[in-house]
């Protein structure tokens, strides 16, 4: 059960670390995914100008891309922020927003996917499509491509951009050059609040940035916000509750209750 | 009783086709416009790009424009999609945050209104302002204005752009070619949470997606956020958990709840 | 025990005259701010267009400058509206998000403080920060720096620009030419909710818009946040439901409450 144990001490190394994160992220979401980092003891950035990205990378532990909301001029910013990243050689996570959604979209994701990021993490459909260079048509961002689909498309992606990937949905799955690690932690409700993608995207951006081993990092981060929705689910009327429960049970989790929710199986 | 009924299945029907909403809205309010829609079943998207509005207006089922934080670029995107939806024939609506605070922002409504929306929601203050083309001081988003007067800029608008106006207030006011409908639902205390009237406008957006009858439309979701509002309002301490009890409500509404609490009339 | 009294008098006196408060702020915060100005019974306005700023400073009360999210197009609004401020003699407060993590940020700063902000709050880091031009490097918006230091840098800002400064942070100390108080209010949970640095800065400009003592305008908003935060958060599980307790204790305190709670000592 060394993997298990390695989880829960991931998690402390995070609080007792509180790495800087530099998200350039979207508009929707920027609120709850700075309250998700300062919950689990990670200090959020959040800055965008074309004339700081550089500096900023150069201060942070990890780097968060999230193209949500992007324009003309945030993706020069995501390309500068991420090929720094590089050339310092500092973790970085791409979150393919609507992949597939339009050409545009596509097209910026093709130039950032060029540059190797140390992650992905989207649902089944934005997988797909990012893997596809975009010929899936997504609906909004939810999913509902096949997972059988979409962990070939994020095999393909491990294969061709050294990422590990993450497909998010009602099993999560990892999938890395050698591990493809399930995760059925979670609740229904959670697709009911919005950007809880996002923040999982953060999350795992917070686990890279002071975590060696990238794989159990996600997992971490993954197994975490799940088991933390599923506690809050329970104790919520609604996703409006929902929203903020979850970062109350980010924020005082115990190790009793994640280990006693964990639902990870190796395949 | 026809149309009594007929508000309770809109807002089922919405809950099962969970219409694509594409909406082009202010920075204050993205959080929890996407958090409303969900709620209430639908899907939202919030993009902005120059380059992929037209693409967006093209996969969605109807388009959500409100002013609140225009600049010059939003602006345009904003134009870009309006006249997409048009050619398209899809329905979308406009919400002229603070029409009369500025010459800047009575100028672009004076542009986005030539395109002639299905669907115009603002206080009384903003549909003064917007059928003067602007010769009104607003004091903030707050409406002074009295109703009889908003009453008449409505037809105005009514009669020059083919639009329905929905004038939100303590009574909400739905005006089109030949009815007039007041709905007096809601709760004080929602004037002190931010974005309210968006919501609201977000929310028609998502009925007139996919109900043909756009009055019924514009009636079922200003009286479902108004009934909900009042619901949540008796369970909060404040305007800081009314903004999340709403988002609950909006989510786990029952037919009793609803028939319950409306306060309908046909003028 | 004069001042004491006044706080309260001050709190009513923005409620009874709800000034209308123009914020060019950070994406991240947007919503919450104006959420908390609503609650104190203030009326927000966000817009940050250049073809408005300068009519919307004019029909304001006060101006907020917060470049948490800055980037060139905001850096051009954000002078453009505290140049107007200053020629119609509009109180304005500068919260310098940042400060010293960039060149950039700082090269901004400069530009802004040139103008001679009527107030600046900012955490120790920034404060330190700012009156070096930025030779500090700050972790984050979290505050590390000493206090001491703080106030040495906060007494050069206040004789070189004439400004009053808040350095916030455990004890929070308000700084004017002749006086130094320092408020012991507020509770460590608050660090973990994102933005209520920028809520101060938001409450201060609402309450420096109608009160002509601007340091007791200063004190009391300032009291207000820290008592609030504190009552809330003893109903908090974590920082999700404090973020919205906090909303509704800003909506609900009364004087007993305040006047129970008020840790303010004079040097």
């Amino acid at each position: 059960m060394r993997m298990e144990n390695n989880l829960w001490h991931n998690i402390l190394h995070v609080r007792n670390t509180s790495p800087l994160v530099h998200s350039i992220t979207n508009y929707v979401v920027m609120n709850n995914t700075a309250n998700a980092l300062l919950a689990i003891g990670a200090s959020p950035i959040m800055a965008h100008a074309k004339s700081e990205v550089e500096e900023m990378v150069n201060i942070s532990h990890s780097l968060v891309i999230n193209i949500g909301t992007i324009d003309e001029y945030w993706e020069e910013s995501m390309l500068l922020a991420a090929k720094k990243a590089n050339e310092l050689q500092k973790p970085w996570i791409l979150d393919p927003v609507g992949a597939g959604a339009t050409s545009y979209r596509d097209s910026v994701l093709s130039k950032i996917l060029s540059l190797n990021p140390t992650v992905i993490r989207g649902n089944a459909s934005e997988i797909i499509a990012l893997s596809k260079a975009g010929k899936t048509i997504t609906k909004g961002v939810d999913s509902t491509a096949k997972s059988n689909e979409a962990v070939e498309a994020a095999k393909t992606l491990v294969k061709n951009h050294k990422s590990i990937v993450c497909i998010s949905g009602e099993t999560d799955i990892i999938i890395s050059e050698n591990q493809e690690i399930h995760l059925k932690n979670g609740h229904p409700m959670m697709t009911k609040v919005t950007g809880l993608g996002c923040t999982a995207t953060a999350l795992i951006g917070s686990f890279i940035g002071v975590i060696d081993n990238k794989t159990e990092a996600i997992i971490a981060a993954m197994s975490l916000l799940g088991i933390a929705g599923e506690i809050a689910a329970q104790q919520s009327a609604g996703p409006g509750s929902l929203q903020l429960n979850i970062i109350d049970k980010l924020y005082n989790i115990t190790e009793e209750e994640f280990s006693a929710h964990l639902k990870m199986i190796k395949q």
